[in-house]
């Protein structure tokens, strides 16, 4: 079981956190997860802020950053641990260091190596639920490590695949996983089940429910990972109807072509005008963003009308756009380009689905559904599961409702 | 170097002590031990309160009190080396376990065990400057625990007999240990060095500036504490004539008769009439209390006037007088009294000094100096080195000015 810092924002959701926790120790050995109580993690990494802007010139301490961080997973885990045994049920806290989740040295966004599960399923035999810190871990040289971006989904997940859990329940704000977001699409459904490749499609493309790391880590390791609201009644959660398994695409006996509609507004889209029409510049352009770490998502290159030239245009994530401006444009000469220019007005808009890998009219059916809404469309990128398109910001709702019903996603 | 809560309160206030630690380093190899910032124990404390308020039927969870609470140093330790290397000075931050200081598993008030000093020394060796989360360590079975009162001041005696410091310099907010307090009497002076036996004395009966616990340990391992501001300039702190220096008696060459007066208004006085004059009342009292580990301070049996029976007063802290008395009153039968009063309205006063070992008439100047202002003394306790009294507790400010004057202690 994991619960993010919403459900253990304060003492009177720790207990109700708890009573979840005993309704399911009553039936089987239990561990779980916990994040830092909302808002914690923000204070401590603004006074991380306060302590490296003596000098923002010398190298970031991100050892020391981990070290500080970390202490709000570890309260949590420590209050819960003590509200559990005032209710009876025998528990016990994990920090990351005292398992050991060892992870590599990269402190501030580390990776797990390592889980040596003894020490939790030792205690766990003895009927102790055990209560473990999320988001942090320890280096071979034991020193302390945080996960970065979902951390603690990823705590979890490692956790359940160490131990050999049957499944990862993660509790959250909502109650599982939807065929889009309900606060544009009021006929958006819950899934009873998404395959793992669906569900990190639908994380990389907008979707907040899960984050693709966790999502990664379940499906390399085959377990099963369950997203459910943690403000149902205790016991409750046990029901087959209750919210959504991220399973392997074979123990989803119906597949739908497309399970979802994604949206993303976080993107800013590059165009460069007037590039020669010669090898390398591709590699030119990309290989300056790669080594500054700007992530480069859709890219299509237009041949223009006139004398050999084109137009390229790509999309970074929003944060990146002014950088990776300034990266191309001092590079001008090089790469030889007339004119750049940045659009933050726009959204990607994706349909996923298992389905299309054996389904021809898919992306048919999404461009004549927003050609009828008169969406007009920028960019397009396809995976095998996936179709994104880049449009106008303005029209994101209007697109993700068509998209919905164009694929019967409203149908119950 | 130890710093505590008020000294570390906000990142401003870091920085001040970095700036010390820093004109320190460049000296000499430093190790720094750190408190929670000031008011963040409190608030962790009243989480685990409120945690643990589900049941107060069911036994505390004292080892997860720990995990909550030991946070708080975490915090700072990571937060003061992050400011250092900001500053460019070498630091790292060292968590209990990672050092590892071994305590018993007595949660909430553990003893430390041992401090194997390699890994410090290696570190500092190689001119890493040491960031200490004190008042925290960890069993030898690998879990949290914390020192309990006086926790810090301890980390820090203890780390520097660890290492064979040559000094352990305590920094808070007043600049040295006074005659007495100098909020009572403006012409309280500090003194330049006083022994470990006058500072456990002064420390035990209310002077606030050490826990006698951190006196303790420096005294069984010999290593002199120096008491000094943490709003001195950085580089000033190393004159001689800074802070207050406790260390070996033989250290101080001119040994005073008395090296000051201490106070506190902790007090209750606990009175029993008409006890049988027999063998083992005493004892009947004393076992119950100490049974319910309620600390007896002073105590005086008086033999009344009338047929065998006697009178016993004693003191107990305030805090403890309620519950001490409803012990007493439930053992009525078995003990014999006829009578129990309580008085809260007292305070002691104590004058202590080494040289009393050798001078007779301390207690003649005492006694005759509180009986010119008309001061009556209620109990009186001595030991090899202090003289207290119980007085009622509106004479406080006049005795102990009146003390201060008799021995001289005004006198530069």
């Amino acid at each position: 079981m994991k619960f993010g810092g919403t459900s253990v924002a304060d003492l009177e959701r720790i207990r109700r956190v708890a009573r979840l926790v005993q309704a399911e120790a009553a039936r089987r050995p239990v561990a779980v997860v916990v994040s830092a109580m909302a808002g914690k993690t923000n204070e401590l990494v603004a006074w991380t802020d306060g302590a490296g802007a003596a000098d923002p010139a010398l190298p970031a301490s991100d050892d020391e950053y981990d070290v500080v961080v970390a202490s709000g997973e570890q309260v949590t885990a420590g209050l819960l641990a003590m509200t559990l045994r005032h209710m009876g049920v025998p528990a016990r806290a994990w920090l990351g260091w005292q398992i050991p989740i060892i992870t590599d040295d990269a402190h501030g966004r580390a990776r797990i190596d390592e889980i040596p599960p003894e020490n939790l399923t030792k205690t766990m035999d003895e009927g102790v639920v055990a209560v473990i810190a999320g988001f942090q871990g320890v280096t071979r040289g034991g020193r302390l490590t945080t996960l970065g971006r979902g951390g603690s989904d990823t705590t979890a997940v490692a956790i359940a695949a160490a131990i050999g859990a049957g499944c990862c329940d993660i509790y959250t704000d909502v109650d599982g996983v939807y065929t889009t977001d309900p606060r544009i699409e009021s006929k958006a459904r819950r899934l009873a089940k998404i395959s793992y490749e669906e569900m990190l499609e639908m994380a990389s493309l907008g979707a907040k429910v899960l984050h693709s790391r966790s999502v990664e880590m379940a499906m390399a390791h085959g377990v099963p990972v369950r997203v459910l609201s943690s403000f149902i009644e205790p016991g409750q959660g046990d029901g087959n109807g209750t919210g959504t398994i991220v399973c392997d695409e074979e123990e989803i006996m119906e597949k739908r072509i497309v399970s979802g509609v994604a949206f993303s507004r976080d993107e800013a889209k590059i165009t460069l005008y007037g590039l020669p029409d010669t090898p390398g510049v591709s590699s030119q352009i990309f290989g300056r963003l790669a080594d500054a770490n700007v992530n480069v998502d859709m890219i299509v290159q237009s041949h223009a009308r006139a004398e050999g030239a084109a137009n390229m245009e790509f999309t970074v994530g929003k944060r990146d756009a002014a950088r990776a401006v300034e990266i191309v444009r001092a590079a001008k000469n090089e790469i030889g380009f007339a004119d750049i220019a940045v659009d933050e007005d726009v959204a990607k808009v994706s349909v996923i689905g298992v389905g299309m890998r054996s389904h021809a009219g898919v992306a048919k059916t999404m461009f004549s559904a927003l050609a009828s809404r008169g969406v007009n469309i920028q960019v397009i990128s396809t995976s095998e599961i996936k179709i994104s398109v880049l449009i106008e910001a303005a029209y994101t709702e209007l697109a993700v409702r068509a998209l919905h019903a164009a694929y019967g996603l409203d149908k119950v």
